[in-house]
């Protein structure tokens, strides 16, 4: 099957066996990373420009790892030494680049939309690596490889998403991707970091006490805290966050006892999770970079053309 | 016939069928751009640094992706996490890049005369990415295939250049390759932004009304203002200039039918140029961006030893 | 002989046999460096990752320069774009870099012992770029390299290591490098900048005089003084740092006739150093950096499992 898409804007836009494509190609990237020689000649004489507005070490390095492996060319813009501060409008910079004949542009944007406004405008395949607070779809897509790699499978799980919700875009894509698959989400987090009526829109138990959230689950997601809403109007302080929606052990012993304990980094050790939790044997953190470059590799070959039988 | 420069400084020194190789070399890289596989082994084992002492999107990145598709190594050094820091001098840091032995350095800096001053002291080519208000030849070369394209030729052209004359490169340029190859140019602009005497050193007539410049011209290639300029002693606002200055529809409709619109980069809308027209149909600012790369490519394709028969 | 570390974190570390393979492998290295075509494919699909936590250009452009002849696969992270800025542990960093599967980190941070911290904790190599105040092995080997192609040994030689040697990184590796190599090491500074007891520690004459530190030497090595330093408790004026502890032509003289004179860069001219001496017939500080290349070649090439007779 060849996949459908040209563009990665977000999971809600993608089918369940798409999104299973998508993973099942992941598996098959996973072994070449696994080579001494990790190189494949997939993408060779393909452009991908990686168009980052806001700052990133993490996704950034594994998108460029990701090209690197499947033999792309790949060009990196940051903000801060482009035109951007010389007041051109997105629409500019990116008809601009795509005059340069990319095959492929993975954009960070702090404003939500900003990667769908490109790929409706622009004829370059568009990956959408964070949008405000819409949708982080590789991100998604990682933690359910993670899962579906130790669980066998989505469907059914029970699954928890703690920490700040209203502006988590991991938290809006797992919720699609989640929702899509069959598993049972619970989200938790302070009233004031919960979007109103969110339980309207997706098929998702909401609470405010982690110790309710946890119970039971297989699979704890923890999100990020970010430390400029922590002296603001959400909560008082980071260490009244941790004694209210911190994961601690005892916490963790009230959900199943092969539960996976996820987080997208970069972690705040002692405030959103204490460090023998991240450090435990639940903990799959690590796993989860690993499978951000697999998945990454994914996308890049089967929105540029490849099939997903293909992978070799 | 092999190019008989090493170093693209500027476009002064370049006689008229040395420009004209320039042109049908790139005319033949842009079959490559527009190839599946952009690649082609040309500068393998060449290795090109882009030496940026000035912030740019545009032109860094079109090296970029023009070293990319011949296959060269490149290294981009942008100034903020230089040692320029520590107060090297340029020669210094020259020295130290001559030291690691690459084939050629791509320089932006702020100091009129920097490129030949790398050139006269290293053994490296140089290319010339913006001195001060001296040249950016790739530009003009861009500027020139792009009309080349759409008209067949520059001889007798009738082309107007408006704006900022007096710090920009990209006009003085312009004004060498146009009256070596025989088009007739008209200079428009502030008179605070004309440089003294300039006809007497150029060919090129001079007006400070703009629908006087544009009346029955081929080409109309706008400058951007730099914003820094806009509350100083050049002019009163940025209305102010656009109601004076800017290219609008219906000024544009004095010029010939099939004139075409230029800008190098990065555009304020509103300002020097109205949407209506950048986005129109006499508009080829896009077009310019693509023969960006194209010319880039031959440039570094002729200095480093290839010959314009061999381009294919 | 296969190299038997997988890390460079210091020259403490390293036996003297082991210096020479490096510096022999090195000699094999400068070959290829001299080749038109600067390109093997010996480390073909290896991951390296570039970790800067300080600026510098000449030290990454080196290593930069090195992957690229070596076809190593590279990825730069500077610290001002990183997630260091939100907060996350060196340790998190690092284990999430080594989730990505490099072969190889190369490090430069500004805390003694953070390379060695990697090496303790993760499963990739690593090499030390710079650690605080100290070791900078690649600079120690470049020198030593330089050395040996001008002299034909460093047994028996007089070297004179002139400057800051209490905060002076690359100083310590090269006390470590000449000691074990057998060369007779005189250090000379300002009190204020010459660390207590540093003569019980290696076997090494100390002065404040820099006519006596000269007097004779085959190899006289200058250190950049921090401009931070200047207006310190350390000495009063860079003018009277010059005239106490500068390399001036009067002084070289006193020096072997065939003395070499060394910086590793990047300079202070009038500081640390006279031009006529950093331009004169002594100077190989260009030298040097051509041997940082073919050093930092060796040493990616010997760690990621080369032999070294394989070199060609």
């Amino acid at each position: 099957m060849s996949f459908p898409h040209r563009h990665l804007l977000g999971i809600e836009p993608l089918a369940a066996p798409e999104i299973q494509t998508i993973l099942d190609t992941a598996d098959g990237m996973k072994e070449i990373l696994e080579r001494p020689i990790k190189k494949v000649p997939a993408l060779r004489g393909r452009t991908v420009i990686n168009l980052f507005y806001e700052a990133s070490t993490r996704t950034r390095s594994s998108f460029e790892v990701a090209e690197r492996v499947l033999s792309a060319d790949s060009l990196s813009i940051a903000t801060a030494a482009s035109s951007v501060s010389k007041g051109e409008t997105l629409l500019d910079t990116a008809k601009n680049l795509e005059a340069m004949s990319p095959d492929m542009v993975i954009i960070r944007h702090a404003s939500s939309g900003a990667p769908q406004f490109l790929a409706q405008h622009c004829r370059f395949s568009v990956v959408n690596a964070g949008d405000g607070a819409h949708e982080h779809p590789t991100q998604a897509l990682l933690d359910a490889l993670t899962i579906r790699q130790r669980k066998g499978r989505l469907k059914g799980l029970r699954i928890a998403i703690v920490g700040d919700i209203l502006h988590s875009r991991v938290a809006r894509s797992n919720l699609w991707l989640l929702s899509k698959l069959g598993a049972s989400v619970v989200l938790c987090g302070p009233p004031t970091l919960m979007p109103p009526g969110i339980a309207t829109l997706f098929p998702a138990g909401v609470t405010h006490r982690i110790d309710e959230a946890v119970e039971g689950a297989d699979v704890v997601m923890m999100l990020r805290i970010q430390q400029e809403r922590m002296s603001g109007a959400f909560f008082p302080t980071t260490r009244e966050y941790f004694r209210q929606f911190g994961l601690t052990e005892e916490r963790a012993r009230r959900a199943k006892k092969d539960v996976l304990v996820m987080h997208p980094g970069p972690m705040n050790r002692g405030v959103e999770i204490a460090s023998e939790v991240a450090d435990g044997p639940f903990s799959v953190i690590l796993d989860q970079v690993t499978n951000g470059v697999a998945v990454r590799m994914a996308v890049l070959y089967l929105l540029l053309g490849g099939s997903a039988e293909a992978v070799s």
